[in-house]
């Protein structure tokens, strides 16, 4: 029996998200349902397309994953499932899962749910769970929908890389202030070619030389750089909290979509 | 196996929570428990009795909700389990089953749990688990209460019906800042009989004559009506975020109890 | 199958708490994993110990809890698990298992993951979940650990107890507003002795002479003390809500770590 996760921007207050779960397993009684976040910003696809990026990789195989932001159709957005790196994605082309995989993959599926479906104001109740609960039976792709080889495009913010420079742009602040970017460790790694660096932010009013292991390679209320859970170059502070200046975003004034710049000699 | 369902006023930062889930797993290894809603307002008994409602009927036959929202009995309020539609409610006879249901049900049962149940502070952990593992157990009805045949009654808000108007009231603002009234579409589909309408809030500072089918049949950040996931009449503002002047809530300064008028010609 | 508990300060906004999950369900596809709380104050051992404390009495035996509070290892730290009361107990040992339980636990063990386990910034996905899974799989503790004989002390708040008085502490407020001390009912009976008494706080502008069985023993708005929970003395306000002057935190004014008195006579 697969696992079915669940990203959205419903919150856990409203009566949306338990709604989705009872249809699961009305659907399907020995579900195994993970919530993955309820709280990516209301129809941000981009940060949902981070958090859904940094945690499926640790999911086991066949895992489905449901991603209800901005879930309506348009003109112009078909809900989809893609199947990828042994998991399927269910969620509208809304220009989220160009955001999610680094290329555009290659099992592309438009869902084909039956006419009566339900509620059309409720798509993720409605069609993702009949999608994720006939996939979780053992249902093949082209049993819920047909192919189809193009996504949506959306533009990611990418880093800007020169001979000696990288400018990368902060993505995501998680809740202890960690403020992530764009960079990447391989990307570092091979811009750097074991040159010494400097890592500004805030115009060059802050500066770090240095990559930590750990976060507490550093005194605690000390900054450092690191790369965190997701492999993206982290500006943080150890055991930074309220009351002693706070996190990293907090303490250094660092917002979403600041640049960062990363300097070689 | 039943699956038992958690609504409560408790948050989910204290303990209290973890240990209602822990005590049904001591007295049910195999239980499937799924979280509605734990952030009902402390001790608003509407909002709980709304949030099951338009929660229940997406849940399984058999499915054992327990609703933990003032659960201490006095002198004029019982615990009970109410069998309906196939499911069971528990929870204290406060007022909320009345809001819960349309009609009384028929089938009200005062629990009769044994004397040495424990913590009397915290009965949601002693008496609803050891009611609700014994019915996913199997336990009739008969085993744990005895029947009786009324319940508290509190008054709902209803809508004013007239002959060219509905007055209905603000019962619940979700996530997005959408705006839930208690009309709900079979009442407004009678009155309505094909006539055109407006719907009024804020006074007659606004007004909406049309019905939308989907969220996005208007422009994003245009207003719209549109029966929503519970079937009520619901303001909502299309991909109405903070930073664009938000939800129909913030955006109109609607509030909880606020009037919304239709009038039909 | 052990059932898999999580205590955290991750929030559950980010990927990280999803992280851990899929890796506890690659590692053991039929895990049943519990959320106690995932909204310590970051890095707040004596908050995760309190919580933890009063939760995990209520979990079956062979329950495994992972703590991750400032789960980083140290100079002065290691990765343990400890087997007490017939369940696991997995964190980092920065003091606060001193604080979880009354008395240095007998069954102590170093645990020793294979060395390439992965991520040294996130051990709870890593080390944590590698011996969670292991012991759900009934491994034994020599398996993942080396027997040592202590715990890293911190000294916790005890209450002051004299012939005609008890001086405690506030150690946690819960999401009701109600404060609570660190006075149990062992220790208050005790001194107690049958003898009147008086519970004053913010100095002597308050006092309650009388111990509640419930909650709703005093009018709605009206303060009272109780053994709550947890069985530690509460100040609390029957039904306090915002709009009514709130819980008993706001209303009396009373923070985290103010002096609590009670007076024999």
């Amino acid at each position: 029996m697969s696992i079915i996760t669940l990203t959205s921007d419903m919150g856990i207050k409203d009566f949306y998200l338990a709604s989705i779960k009872g249809s699961i397993y009305k659907a399907l009684p020995d579900a195994k349902i993970v919530d993955i976040s309820h709280h990516i910003m209301p129809f941000d696809i981009a940060q949902a397309a981070f958090i859904v990026k940094n945690t499926y990789p640790d999911f086991p195989e066949n895992t489905i994953h449901i991603i209800s932001v901005d879930p309506e159709p348009s003109l112009n957005s078909n809900h989809i499932v893609i199947f990828k790196s042994g998991q399927y994605f269910i969620g509208n082309d809304n220009g989220m899962f160009s955001l999610l995989f680094d290329e555009v993959p290659d099992q592309i599926w438009k869902l084909t749910p039956p006419e009566n479906i339900g509620s059309s104001t409720f798509p993720s109740k409605s069609i993702f769970v009949w999608a994720a609960s006939l996939l979780a039976k053992g249902a093949k792709l082209e049993e819920i929908g047909e192919r189809i080889d193009k996504i949506r495009m959306r533009v990611a913010f990418r880093p800007v890389v020169e001979e000696e420079l990288i400018k990368g742009t902060v993505i995501f602040i998680d809740g202890y202030g960690n403020v992530m970017t764009n960079i990447d460790k391989t990307l570092f790694d091979k811009v750097r070619d074991n040159r010494d660096f400097t890592i500004f932010f805030r115009g060059e009013s802050y500066g770090i030389n240095k990559i930590c292991k750990s976060y507490n390679e550093v005194p605690p209320g000390e900054k450092l750089a690191i790369f965190g859970a997701g492999n993206f170059l982290e500006i943080a502070i150890n055991k930074g909290v309220e009351g002693s200046g706070g996190g990293a975003n907090k303490l250094f004034g660092i917002k979403l979509n600041d640049i960062i710049r990363v300097e070689f000699k």
